[in-house]
């Protein structure tokens, strides 16, 4: 394993990464059977033509990209959109309509592209499959459906994703880049936290400090505290304020021209019992360990039974009663999305290979006791590597091996 | 027209407020006959259950509520997310899966959540229409379809957006705080700014300042610029220097509690022309006419004519070339979306009532000569209002009616 090293920003992405991008697509379309590839959700679309523009949080007005089985893609985008396309894709072939329009928003356009690219298999490829979401209204979709009759509509987000899932060094570059500013903006947490502050106000200096760091954006802050331990890996920072005795996770999801790392560190308030102590002990020797089973040729499931051993072994050396969390996986993909394929799951069986970027982790489940009876409570630690030739890269800077504290 | 009014954070929203939302939509559901509707979008889920998470970030896992044309909705959430459902909504029928389960993620739960509900017309709504998203995998929405056949699926998310259209004192008072936060970010900005900066350093501090002023995000931030005028209402922004003679526009939608504000402020680098300061007045002016027809009782389209027929009048009294942007409308509304339904459009004849939360935004084009020949730019000013019992109400505080700018 290599440590994470120092980053600048990475150059903007060349035209060539594109086409090679498309190249594959279109190899993979002709092992799928596919005359053509329909793609409208935000990172599919930046993936294939670079389409940058902060209007993904606007639904009113839906995009389509049309990857054909040879040459050029199209998009067919609202005219207040060709700007964007001009300044910031690499595509040429450009159709538009004036929107909204909710008789027609695009997709007789979409039918027209479709029935241009020549005709094969009677088989178009769009966003079907788990973890997609297309992005238009289904409504919509299933009119254009009908309307391309007899050319069926299948699935061609399982064959992006599978592309997707290997990251070019360019790719690696920009998640090292926002994974190297989202851990030093974990690494001045503490001096600049003190007990009393509320989750929302440590959460909120923190987001601010991402940005002022040169993140583009931190739209995943996930910040929730318990005393003892927290409950859940999914709130939203609250009005609680920090007390001695408490334990705060922090979950950050920010982005770099496009690019996600996802990772989490939890901090004490106040010096950490012994219990939190081996809790986080166990977690830390668990990230080491799927860290080190994160290698070429080996199937990611694998990945999984080395933390969850590591885990079990840990807490029985350390004498303490913990329990899997139920939280369905170890960890999982991250590149366009904070989330993508695969999953550090006993079940998934996708092997690694060189360039996959992936997050390992651990987690458990513990009760603490209180007023009230026992509180269930979890813990999870998180890193986020890339795959090498023969191993693993840190990506994030790694979290310390004693868990952090705020002194009182 | 009443002035903007200084706020405080609102106290959350109440249970009997959920209640007297499911119980319009039952309403609403017995009108169009439905047995059940099926909701899986970020925005009509935290309108029906209060669920509040950063977790919509994350595709993996799609999360289900279904509300019966009787009694209590249930959620079916990934086994993960029950915690927030205990922590942050009003529903106690809580059904969960271990997530992510690409075989099943959820859909057999919801196949019989359907079937539990009494059947009388055999139709289910779901997101469907305009401007919607079903935020869940086709391919799934595709065999619950299938599954629960012969009851039919149609489009539920109509009917959500008229009722949602309406809002509450309390949602009012949420976007009225969050438009304060950014009016007050948006005075602060000419004060800080440098000519010379780039255009991600500005909106990187503004973004950093409305977080520290209370925003819980900021997650659409538009900031761009060119020499004499922008051209592109929706990029991203750049590492472009401002120079002495360019217009900055920034667009901002920020969330207080779920809720949106929306919109953006111009400014100018250097004293600026004649023609950029007329070009603004000419604006100034179709938002205060946009502002004056948006009351009671008359149809949105009459807010579009008096915002374009503004335009035209002053441009001519002005002698300014201008056209009219082709931006397809002038304003929209605002809540749980920085852009819902309806438009200010002039084939919308959605009828203004109070409670109507919308956005002004008149719009025009012009040419700027360039050693390049003519460039093309557009100007667009934007208030968010809210329909009260006799007229319209700021929520934003109002731009100033001189175009503000950044001494050299």
């Amino acid at each position: 394993m290599v440590r994470s090293r120092r980053t600048s920003a990475p150059p903007p992405l060349a035209v060539e990464e594109y086409r090679r991008r498309v190249g594959r697509i279109q190899e993979a379309m002709a092992a799928e059977r596919l005359d053509a590839l329909l793609i409208t959700s935000e990172d599919n679309y930046r993936y294939v033509t670079g389409f940058n523009s902060p209007t993904w949080q606007n639904l009113t007005r839906p995009r389509f990209c049309i990857v054909p089985l040879a040459g050029d893609p199209c998009v067919i985008v609202p005219s207040n959109n060709t700007v964007i396309v001009e300044e910031t894709s690499w595509i040429r072939d450009v159709r538009s309509w004036v929107s909204p329009n909710p008789a027609d928003d695009g997709v007789s356009l979409v039918r027209e592209g479709l029935r241009a690219c020549p005709r094969r298999h009677n088989r178009v490829g769009a966003e079907l499959g788990p973890e997609s979401r297309l992005t238009m209204p289904v409504g919509d979709f299933l009119r254009l459906r009908e309307a391309i009759a007899p050319v069926e509509i299948v699935d061609g987000d399982r064959m992006l994703r599978r592309l997707r899932m290997i990251k070019s060094p360019a790719e690696v570059a920009r998640i090292r880049h926002v994974a190297e500013i989202v851990s030093r903006g974990f690494e001045a947490l503490a001096s600049r936290t003190r007990i009393g502050e509320t989750e929302r106000a440590v959460c909120r200096r923190l987001h601010a400090d991402l940005l002022a760091r040169g993140a583009d954006r931190g739209p995943y802050v996930v910040g929730t505290s318990g005393r003892g331990g927290y409950s859940s890996l999914n709130l939203p920072p609250r009005e609680r304020a920090l007390r001695q005795g408490d334990v705060l996770f922090i979950d950050i999801a920010a982005a770099y021209d496009g690019y996600y790392c996802d990772f989490d560190r939890e901090i004490a308030f106040g010096r950490p019992s012994d219990k939190l102590r081996r809790i986080y002990e166990v977690l830390w020797r668990a990230t080491e360990a799927g860290i080190a089973a994160a290698r070429p040729g080996r199937p990611i499931a694998e990945v999984w039974q080395a933390e969850a051993d590591a885990v079990a072994r840990a807490a029985e050396r350390l004498r303490l009663l913990v329990e899997p969390a139920r939280n369905g996986r170890l960890g999982h993909g991250v590149g366009l999305r904070m989330c993508e394929p695969p999953s550090v799951h006993p079940e998934d069986m996708t092997v690694l290979e060189a360039g996959m970027a992936i997050t390992i982790a651990p987690a458990l489940a513990f009760a603490e006791p209180s007023a009230d009876g026992p509180q269930g409570r979890l813990a999870v630690h998180e890193e986020n590597i890339v795959i090498t030739g023969d191993g693993a890269e840190l990506l994030t800077r790694r979290a310390p091996p004693e868990m952090p504290f705020i002194a009182e």
